[in-house]
This record gives structure tokens, sequence and C-alpha cells, in this order.
């Protein structure tokens, strides 16, 4: 296979030069902020993508599942942070891969959790090292920094099964935003509230090493660090739609597409039919509620350039409807052929990645890799 | 593995006697309405419901990709149709099933594809047996019945390479009917432009052997078949819950769930945070615009009964959170506590299913079996 017309379709493309320059972009600016990066590995689930990640210079790795820990840990990476509340039937996964070596580490945000790892962690003779999740923005989990839970947690933490790692924030309010100013205060806000629990289980008399925080937006968008020891990130190597509506990317950024081909047209309606439903997209519709609704992707010819007006405005199962309201005149049926090849941006890259087993990585229309990536629990 | 306790979360549950009550039932009623029932695959992918949509009397299969069609030639099922305009490129691997026995169908709606197909079946020495989407409610592809085109297609489909095999309707504005009234007018339109344009080709002195419909919710609704040869349906094997707002079935008929786990809790918003998110669930919110919107899902608890008023009713990538607007004042903490197993119903069983590499198969709390399913094209 030597170009991406030799691809079938649909298939999610990735561009080399794209990824190599969201990965040294976000790895500059975290170097300039005097801090440690750990990538969130969830997004793009392949080990040539953290690879690279590693050899921009990130030394450890987030995950959302155990699946990940297993699959990076056999690759070689050992600091590993589970960054999902464990749920207590999955302790002895963590024991097994704490046992094989791996550097796991484990996230609660209440005291029963904290409680059950200690104790698993003391009758099985394994100390957990384990994160307390901060909330900053009431967004989802975590405890908030001057909640009286957080000491106890930390003091639970304390002992022969269980150490206290750190504190982690994640500010996922940070996806809402669409200006500079309102990323600095989101930005800010989750440093603040990080270092002040830090500081409040400090007080207590108690060690808190790590101080983790993060999201694309945020990690962009802070104007400072002080206090914070670890920023983590995922989306940034492929950036998507969503991204670039909060102003953190643009749209030449964007390195995830899935290829498609023309496979009919409604010229009545103006429609486009081709060969990627939300099969390919997933059903993510992250843009709906943005400045810009792209529907469930912007359409860009097969060299990647977006052709102005269009996206994908419905699908279903393996057909997907392309169409521009603006130019319902334009005679789609020669300018989009039967057989023509498209690329769609995606509006969640960790979404429409995760349809797929694997990327064709591509240097304008030149197939040069085809890289696995796993998916499941 | 002997529990549904014993699994590890997230996980797709499939119960059982429900499914083989769903498919008794579709079949019953194929039956009764004197027609041959074509199942549609891409719902389940997975071998062993389709070898209990075959065993309860159905005699070919629907894809909606060539993969599915690779996947059950190979388990021996010859008579497939693949009900996607089959793009130019893919004719060599359709050519490739023929080659080997598979009696493989295509489908065309415009001419340049019909054409394109007679060329490449003449050039390779294949005779492509081919369908021709009708539309019928202006939902999707297909020819109107009445449209000069049709005609033309199905001239072109005469010859050494191609030959017409039929009409194939599905009306998929049926999903978006709630009322029995509603639902018995999309199918009998259904029946009759699929029948109106069968007889406008034989008018013309071609033959027209099959003439396909359906979709789940006219198969269920349609009161007579008349002139209709077979019928396809695919989601009606699980059902879901866009399904149960049609009302063409109940939510105790619903077949597939989520199982997943109770990792945290927000008491001061009345949240349940759980280990099933979208990437569990998938994005799919179609019961948004239903007269009941179910959020991500329906909780039930690990017995499979629902819990009132309780929906998921946000996600993120491994994060589900679980509510009930109406019992906030609820003691969640102790009404489900952290560990507690939630069966999960989804929204859209074919695109929840596709999340997962599995199925397990429970009858009441009992893990009776594990059936593997394929994704990708």
């Amino acid at each position: 296979m030597h170009t991406l017309f030799d691809i079938q379709t649909p298939a999610a493309l990735v561009d080399a030069g794209k990824l190599q320059g969201n990965i040294r972009r976000m790895q500059a600016r975290i170097n300039s902020l005097g801090v440690r990066f750990r990538p969130h590995v969830k997004t793009s689930k392949c080990l040539d993508v953290v690879r690279a990640q590693l050899a921009a210079g990130a030394q450890r790795i987030t995950v959302s599942t155990l699946k990940e820990a297993d699959e990076f840990f056999a690759a070689g990476i050992t600091d590993i942070l589970y960054a999902v509340e464990i749920a207590p039937a999955k302790l002895p996964h963590a024991l097994e891969l704490r046992r094989r070596g791996c550097r796991l580490k484990l996230l609660v945000d209440n005291l029963d959790s904290a409680r059950a790892i200690a104790r698993f962690g003391q009758d099985s003779g394994e100390r957990f090292e384990v994160f307390v999740e901060i909330d900053t923005d009431g967004h989802r989990a975590g405890v908030k920094p001057d909640d009286a839970a957080l000491l106890e947690i930390a003091r639970a933490l304390q002992g022969p099964g269980a150490v206290l790692a750190g504190v982690l924030a994640h500010a996922g309010s940070s996806y809402d935003a669409s200006t500079p100013a309102q990323l600095q205060a989101i930005a800010e806000n989750e440093r603040a509230c990080a270092v002040a629990a830090a500081n409040a289980i400090r007080g207590a008399g108690l060690q808190c090493p790590i101080v983790s925080v993060g999201s694309t937006p945020t990690a962009l968008a802070a104007e400072t660090l002080s206090g914070v020891t670890e920023v983590r990130a995922g989306v940034y190597v492929f950036f998507d739609l969503v991204m670039a509506n909060t102003g953190v990317c643009g749209i030449e950024d964007v390195a995830l597409s899935v290829l498609t081909t023309v496979i009919g047209h409604r010229a009545d309606k103006g429609w486009v039919l081709v060969d990627a439903g939300w099969m390919a997209m997933s059903r993510d519709r992250g843009t709906q509620r943005q400045p810009i609704d792209y529907g469930y992707g912007l359409v860009c010819d097969a060299e990647g350039n977006p052709v102005p007006g269009y996206t994908m405005t419905a699908t279903n199962q393996e057909h997907g409807i392309v169409s521009s309201p603006a130019s319902a005149e334009d005679d789609i049926v020669r300018r989009f052929p039967v057989g023509m090849q498209l690329r769609i941006l995606p509006n969640h890259a960790c979404a429409t990645g995760a349809q797929f087993d694997e990327y064709n990585v591509v240097e304008g229309t030149r197939h040069i890799a085809t890289w696995s990536r796993f998916h499941g629990w």
C-alpha cells in the first residue's frame, strides 16, 4: 500500500507531521512551565503514538483503564497513573500489575474507597500509591480542597497498605470555554485548588509529594504552574474540532481524520452520501453546543484541505450525509463523484479513534505506516 | 466465572431468555405474514446470535460491511445482502467473496454505480446480483419508485456482468414514530413503494424477483405485505430504549445492557459515579428527541429491574453519572454504595454493542456463556 488511494474506506488517518508538531508543541510548553509531563494515553491507545510522546520528553503516563496499564506496562512503561476512581473488584488486577513491577498509582475521592485500598493492600502485603482527586469546578468527581473529608482520606492512606502519592485535579469545564481569558481563569483555578489541597494535607503534617493538574486546554492556557509538579493532557496529540472551538488549536492542527468514499447523491436535497457513518465517526456531537457546530465532522478533500461550508450533517450506521446548507445550488454530483475520497475531521478524537483497530499514518497522500491500537477493558 | 458478580466492569450483558423471546416473536410474525426473513446482523456482529436467528427460521442475512460478509460466509452462511451502496474500490473484495461461493448481493441507487458494477463484472467474468434501493420517505439513499432513473438503472443491470436481483426499501423514518397508527402508515408506504418500483420494472419487461422491505418497527407494525417477498430487521434481537419509545417493545424486552460498578458519589448533587462512561455506552443519544429522554441509559439493579427515576444523565470517557432529578433527596450513598453493580439499558443496541469485544450471556444473575463479537471493516 503506497498511497491513501489504496486504503479501503472507512479508515482512520493520522497525519504524521501534524502529530509530531502537536507532540513537540505541548512538550515544549510543559518544559517551559518547569514541570513534568504525564500524558493521558486514552486518546490514542497506540504504542507508536506513546513512544513519540516519550521520545519528546514525557517520563510517565496516565491511563483510563487497567487494560491500558497492562498494554503499556508490557511495552516497558512503568510509572502509570490510573486516573479513574478504582472499583474495589479491580484491586486484584492492580495488585498483579504492582507485583510484576509496574509502579501503578490509583485514584480515590472518598473514604470508603481509600479504606478499601488500604485494607486490601495490608492483607496482600502491598503498599499502594494513591492519589486523591480534587474537585475544582463541580464537573464530575473529587473532593473540594476545603472539605474536611480531604484530610480523612489522606489519613486513611497512611499505613502498611497505602501511601498518599499526591493530589490530582482535572478542570473538565475547560472543554466548555471558548476564549483565552476564560481558559486562563480555569487553568489558574485548577492550579490554585490543587495546590491548596496539597497544602492542607501538608499542614496536617502529612506528605503530599505530587501535585498533578491538567487537561489539554488548561495545559496550553496556564500562565504559571507554581506549586504544581506534573501536568496531564491527552487529546492534544490529535486535536479535534471540539478543541478548535475552544481556541487552543487551529483546524490545520487536527491530525486525525476518517477517510471515506462517495457512494451516491441525493442531488435534490444537496446530499452527498459517503461510506462513513456513525460507526466510523462515533456518535460524538461534541461541537453541538459550541460556537461552531460541525455536525458529525468537517469535510476535507483527500489531501486534507477543508471544503468550505461542507460538514457531515447526518449519519446512519454505515452511511454519512455530507452537505452544505449554504451551497445547495452546487452541482454536487459532478463536484463529488461516486468513488471520490474525502477526509472528515472528527468532533472528538478520543471517540472517533476508538472506532478503529488501526491508524493509517500518512504524509500528504503517501501512506507511510499502519499503527495498531487496542480497545476494551 | 459463575455469576454476574464475578464479571469485571464495564461489560456487555445479554439476557439469554429475552434474546430468545425476541428472536421467536419476530420470526413468528414474519412467518405469519407469509414472507421470508433476512435479518440484519449489523446489530450483534456475533455468530452465536445469528445462529439463533437461523435456527428460528431465517434463511439468509443482511450485512452493513464486507467484513460482516467475510465473517458470516466463513461460518457457512452463503446468501448475504450487503445493504449499503457499494464504493467502486470495494468491488474486488466482493468478487473474491463471490468466487469463493458466497451468494453476495450488492446494492445501488444510481446509474454510475450500476454501470461500474456491470463493467467490473463483465471484465472479471462474474455476474453480480444487484438490488436497487428505493426511497420511500426521503430519509437517506434510494431512487423514488416513479423516477425515470429507476428503469435506467434496472436496464444497466442486464447483461453478462450484472443481473437485477430485486428492489430494497428501508423506511428509516419509522424510528421517529411513536404510535401504532404512525407505524402502520409508514409500513404500508414502505410496502407500497417497493411493490410499485418492482411493478414498474416488470412493466418494462424486466425481471425483478425479490421485493425486500424492512426495519424493526415496520416489520412489527405491517398489517399486510402483499407483493413483498422478504423482510429485513436487525435491532429486534436486543431491542433498546429507542425501540421502546416507538412502542414496538417494552422496557422488559431489552436484552442488552451494560454492567457497571459504583465508584463514588457527589451526594450534594445527587450523583452516583459509575465506571461505565461513553466508551461503554457509546455517545448515542437516540432518545433525546423521543417522548422519553433516557440520557445515556436507564438504570436497573444487578438483577435487571429498573430503578425508578434513575438514568445515566452524563458521561465522560470512563465515568458515568447516574442520578434522578426527581429523587435528589434520596440517601444515594447508602442506596448505591461503592462496589455495587448496576445494569444500564442502552439507547441504541447497535451502537452500545459495538463498544465491546464480547457479550456476557446471563440468565438472571447466572453467567452462562461468553460470546465474541467482531468489529471494524
